[in-house]
């Protein structure tokens, strides 16, 4: 799993631009951009990826742009030399997104933060990429209208369309690619172009639109967002219910989409989790399987869902269904299921963790979780689980010793089983962190020899230079 | 917008397969398919496309697989003699999608219509692609789901996804886009690939299933699609609801939409639709503009919802809002609803007709429609309007006389004029239809060169013989 060795070195050193092709574009860039272009090694590093098990790679200069027509203009510089260029929205991606395995120009789009247009009417917003998520909602707020996709991290939305983010909300909303009107790119050639229109729908030709979302900078930066908005719900309550088992918690689960429940988040955590939560939040809560639930809507309509819901968790074995329609309750509650990763270190404190990424049909949900929780025990990890139940997409947050070569080993071996069951089961080695350099080689096992031609084929299409985030997604040996 | 003249006919002529090429597949399918394979006259003509005013343009030879096997056999025949694939659902689509410019194979997938799984756990089915909504809902019926899009005819869902249709139930379901979980496709050299698996999201590289709907058969035959599902709504209430102009009752499918109101249906008919749906239908309505609507959910939300809207439409100056729970009343209604294509002859017996198909941002709808009223008016034509007003999208059913040359040219310029109306009010020149033959043209002025010059490369890096559909979707001459 862990993708360095000598053969990759060999392949990253013959993959590098020539020094005086790199020289030219950073002499150009710090020429053209001033204070905001940057070869400061702290700044290098921080545009590297150092939060996960995947080895951090600095690009040789991070370059702030305040508008497309300055990105066009780095793509050009970037095309011309056939320097790589990784485009940068917050950092918060967990497979190595943003590193820079042969070097090259991050393009940091902080500085592109603003809310171009709202178009409360039509319930969309045209936006720059790096406006992150919460600024978007805290900007919308006075139209009644908000951005529903949550992947937990204070994303930028360009960061967010590029890995087809989505979260606890994506039972009830979808994920990036439902949300996602249009897209401003600056193409490989470092042309300007629109994706699409702003009309809700089109059958106006290839998607271009989906094409990009979940390309992770491989095809384009993105430059503009059109996004679909919605409306602020009236009422929302939330709550937690314990089950006996897992199975239990994803059967109520399954029973309430199916009895048509619009659910508006309802998220699993395991035994190990809530005992996790329960340090780190004080909880108090017992530790059992637990789903963590939300519904909105009217006043009315919440209720019902409310009573739905519990009646449901009842006849499979679950509750007491614990609610709260006070926000205060709700934003404690919910507080402690955002902070999970945090919470996990609790359980090792001084560990390192690896935050993984499954999906399955949610039928064998249960199944992939309990077996997951046999195997940690068998290989004597320490991981908790929490699962975005709704969609069938769970992560773990496993904690190890960096240090101790036998628990590496165990983890590595560990890792590839976690993937090869979810995959067996019909399932995807990525549900919503995507693919970066991290889940690289599974995309072998997930897809078809034709479909990855395929994949190929378009990414040589389009960036035939590969300048764009090169060696993101498509494994790099075949 | 009539794309035949002689520059054409002289790019046809050159396009097609040589003689030789052609016999020798014609042969070869002859042989291994019997009497499923057909070079009969009234068999070609049925397959050619002669519902629009797109020219029917019949293939050279039609073949009726039973399997995806016997696909891949087909197109790789094909492939070998670069002859052109044309994938054949229902014949339902409008703008000359099945047509076969420069001849070569139709394949007829109306043999292959099973139903091969429904997990019901999951909400998803697979299916193969001559299935059609009605007797895919049919079989669903015992379940308790449904697959909601709804365009109207009776298609095929593999037509349905390679034109991204959608209709009257996309303003709560989605379109095909939205429903399609991964897709069986037969690529351009004939290998049989899976664009993704059946977890319900995934970020596990390019969205290859998103590329695949609505690419109308020009980058492979798609052979099986795993659709979502919803559960059948417990309660379901209809209403029609007169509104003064055009403009109070696209600003109440604004606020009704707004308000968070998950309205299942929101179709608009102008004055002119009315009386075509009175004379057809029976309906004594008011000719006025007039809002078909409907809600679904549990019976206490269908009411609060029902209640709801006929505030709002109040609000606006529209009403009385009157509806039916009775689903022999409501049957009726939407009966009148979906026959407003057949009610439209009823104001000229004897003309021919063209369905159009725009889609604007809803903050524009009113504008445009009664900008397309006036239009109408000073061109001296006949032609009714309905629109999925919750998505922006509308039809005309232009009714014209094509023996009247003078006609004839009005009616070009006027559908000239119409699309380019709807691309300044930043829509597009397909909501739901699809491009095929038809609105090729028009893609130039819907994308930027460089969007279009991206579809090319994709199409060029995925079927670089273009056997697949070809002359469809991306203008000829460009």
């Amino acid at each position: 799993m862990l993708i360095h060795d000598a053969a990759r070195e060999a392949h990253v050193a013959a993959r590098r631009p020539p020094a005086a092709a790199l020289e030219a574009v950073l002499s150009a860039l710090a020429e053209r951009f001033g204070n905001r272009f940057s070869r400061n090694r702290s700044i290098l590093d921080q545009h590297a990826h150092t939060r996960t098990q995947v080895r951090a790679e600095a690009p040789d200069g991070v370059v702030f742009p305040h508008s497309t027509a300055e990105v066009a203009e780095v793509v050009r510089l970037c095309a011309a030399q056939r320097v790589p260029v990784i485009p940068y929205g917050t950092g918060t991606s967990l497979e190595g997104h943003v590193n820079a395995p042969y070097g090259g120009i991050s393009i940091d789009t902080s500085g592109m933060n603003r809310v171009l247009a709202v178009h409360a009417e039509d319930l969309d917003c045209v936006v720059e990429p790096g406006v992150t998520r919460k600024a978007l909602n805290q900007h919308l707020r006075d139209h009644g209208l908000f951005f529903p996709i949550d992947p937990g991290a204070d994303a930028s939305l360009g960061g967010m369309a590029a890995t087809r983010a989505s979260g606890t909300s994506a039972v009830r909303y979808g994920t990036m690619k439902d949300n996602v009107l249009a897209l401003e790119i600056v193409t490989p050639q470092g042309e300007v172009m629109q994706t699409s229109r702003r009309a809700r729908k089109s059958s106006a030709g290839y998607d271009l639109t989906r094409l990009m979302v979940g390309s992770e900078g491989t095809l384009g930066v993105i430059t503009a967002i059109t996004l679909k908005l919605s409306g602020i719900p009236e009422a929302t309550s939330a709550g937690i219910c314990p089950f006996p088992t897992v199975k239990a918690a994803c059967d109520a689960t399954i029973a309430t989409i199916q009895s048509g429940i619009p659910v508006a988040r309802i998220e699993l955590l395991d035994a190990l989790q809530v005992r996790a939560c329960n340090l780190y939040s004080h909880l108090g809560l017992p530790e059992v399987p637990m789903l963590f639930v939300e519904f909105t809507g009217t006043p009315a309509s919440v209720a019902e869902q409310t009573e739905a819901f519990g009646a449901i968790a009842e006849d499979l074995g679950g509750g007491p269904f614990d609610w709260a329609t006070k926000a205060e309750d709700r934003s404690r509650l919910w507080q402690a299921r955002h902070d999970v990763y945090w919470a996990s270190f609790t359980l090792r404190p001084g560990a390192k963790i690896i935050s993984t990424d499954l999906c399955v049909p949610i039928s064998r949900l249960a199944e992939c979780v309990t077996a997951t929780q046999a195997d940690i025990a068998e290989t004597r990890l320490v991981a908790p689980i929490v699962g975005h139940v709704g969609d069938g997409n769970f992560h773990l947050g496993l904690l190890f010793d960096d240090t101790d070569p036998d628990e590496m080993s165990r983890v590595d071996a560990f890792l590839d089983r976690l993937v090869r069951r979810a995959l067996a089961m019909e399932g995807t080695c990525t549900g919503e962190h995507g693919v970066g350099q991290g889940k690289a080689g599974y995309l072998r096992e997930e897809h078809p020899p034709a479909a990855l031609a395929m994949m190929r084929a378009i990414k040589q299409a389009i960036d035939p230079q590969d300048i764009m985030n090169p060696g993101k997604i498509l494994p790099i040996d075949g």
